[in-house]
């Protein structure tokens, strides 16, 4: 086994500027369980511009964003099982977690108190090392925190369910949001919600999507296959859809009320929030009592989950719509995606910008 | 078949004075499917005070309060399959639903729009009538509303049951909060609390009183049967409480903030909200995201669920812990429950008071 990290390039930001430059450094020591991965492509995610930005008062810089990744294995640790050199495969939110709690032995690690997300995680059982993602041209990751991609997915339109996808589908499984002839809400259509769309119709549901974009109608429709749009500002529009709805993923950032989205619900209707608002929702109980209904919190999804996305997403042929960049244009598409210009997702073609050391 | 109603007797509030005093009216002409019952005992419920002061702005003078009715049939149309005269028999919040929404035909009619309240609701199906509670000494109902007591439950301590039981039982079964093991918590210790912990502790759980009242820490232990009591004012035991509860049942109808008990759920855990609060809850998403954690509302339950309750509580032999009083009494048991000065429902002796016209 080798006593030295993986050189490694990627790109950075340095400050809270959050601009991103070319980056050197070298990985962890790949480990007995480890599997070292030569990134394809990486998808940019909003969370990366709260880590570049210092958002959240907790980024140590120089920091490598990027958990939405893609590659191939170039090489195994001696422990490990699951993978061997060439097969393609994927990492997401996290690459350890405390792997003794109720949560990761019922496997739900992702709410594990001691997640170690992928980038500018604290990585302490490997010497407290900061993590770097997959905005570089390679990683080194514990096996039990990779996942395989199905062979006839592109690996470009696959990088973003690493993140995107499975923080819808794993809300939409636990919630029953997967059945045939269930009605689903889909509120805001960006990265998460357009993915939504895409297997809440392949769990062969009808898809009504929930946005305040007039705009996004005709694409919601024919672009993403949904059944019905409704705009969230038409008054006609949400009464006629009162009571409809079985379920919601609602997938808007900004703030926004959500006692007109719990009157779409059917009783006992579930809906789940996955933004990152900094104001607190406001919730009259009458919206949810009388009628038996929820409000639900959600965060990525276990490995599991991710595993069993891949796997439904390979078998119904469901990729992310992608615009792929080059690496030297992520400071470009930082800022576009600040602004929601991006249909639905970058991905940066890691290995086509920087080559790989890997 | 009688072709007119029974003669009863009860109490009835005239104005929003909210003041009973004794009313003679006639039941509805009993039909093939109705069951005709002499009141024994009717629970008070804070239902009936939002009633009888027309605080939802809907009531109908004069009214007849009382949906926690245990009684004896008296007597059964020809249609009539699951009851016999002497039987001892429970009526709760509603008296009727649609027979034909999705609700009612999954078996979750107490979700139905057509739900028709035990008092004060307009019954279309029997000609439009306002329908009158378990003031009085008899009532008519249709055998599909009516569900068997166990005969080793004391009807006085049975009755509270019939709304306050099943409204605290039937979230807690949905939301798996019905196995040994896990731990529950209850907030708040008044007539649907207390309830919530015996079940609890007839599951199998572990269950933890949250209370702003000191003054209730011994009687949660020592007359409840519950584990822990946590003061909810004081920093240190909602800190040590931190993370350790699966589910809360949250039964205090005054406005208070949720954020804190959310802070006291395991990832994934739930809190049901039961209290009709004016003002909305302030939810901020980073209460339920990170730890996948939900807010619920429910509504009393189904009939199914309210008979699973009863033969569960039979069982057990859990009765709630009353006040019993007679008639004549009940304006000040009223006033005496708008300050929470109960032990912890008050029940109506009807039969003992009244004597019965059924």
């Amino acid at each position: 086994m080798e006593q030295v990290g993986i050189a490694a390039l990627g790109w950075a930001a340095r400050d809270a500027t959050g601009v991103l430059s070319p980056y050197s450094f070298s990985t962890r020591v790949p480990g007995d369980d480890d599997v070292t991965i030569k990134v394809l492509y990486c998808g940019i995610c909003h969370t990366d511009l709260h880590f570049i930005k210092n958002d959240w008062r907790k980024t140590i810089y120089p920091v490598v964003p990027g958990h939405e990744i893609v590659g191939i294995v170039t090489g195994v640790g001696g422990g490990v099982k699951k993978f061997k050199a060439g097969d393609t495969v994927g990492v997401g939110y996290y690459v350890d977690s405390c792997r003794a709690c109720d949560c990761c032995a019922s496997g739900h690690e992702n709410y594990c108190a001691g997640l170690v997300a992928t980038c500018n995680g604290v990585d302490h059982r490997h010497g407290g090392a900061v993590t770097r993602g997959g905005f570089a041209d390679a990683v080194v990751v514990d096996e039990r925190y990779v996942v395989r991609v199905p062979a006839n997915l592109p690996p470009d339109r696959a990088a973003p369910l690493l993140c995107a996808g499975v923080t819808v589908y794993a809300p939409m499984v636990r919630h029953g949001l997967n059945s045939p002839g269930k009605r689903l809400g889909v509120v805001g259509l960006g990265g998460l919600g357009h993915v939504a769309v895409k297997f809440g119709k392949a769990f062969g549901m009808k898809v009504t999507v929930v946005s305040t974009s007039p705009g996004k109608h005709q694409e919601a429709i024919d672009i993403l296959g949904a059944d019905e749009f409704v705009l969230s500002s038409d008054a006609e529009q949400m009464k006629a859809a009162t009571g409809t709805m079985d379920g919601i993923i609602d997938t808007v950032s900004a703030w926004h009320p959500i006692t007109p989205l719990l009157a779409l619900l059917k009783p006992m209707g579930q809906i789940v929030v996955l933004g990152a608002m900094s104001k607190p929702l406001e919730l009259p109980v009458a919206a949810i009592v009388p009628g038996g209904k929820g409000v639900a919190g959600s965060l990525v999804g276990s490995i599991a989950d991710c595993q069993a996305m891949l796997d439904f997403a390979g078998k119904h042929g469901i990729g992310a719509e992608v615009e792929v960049i080059q690496m030297d244009y992520v400071n470009t598409a930082l800022e576009r995606l600040e602004k929601n210009d991006v249909r639905y997702r970058f991905v940066i073609d890691v290995a086509g910008s920087l080559g790989s050391s890997a």
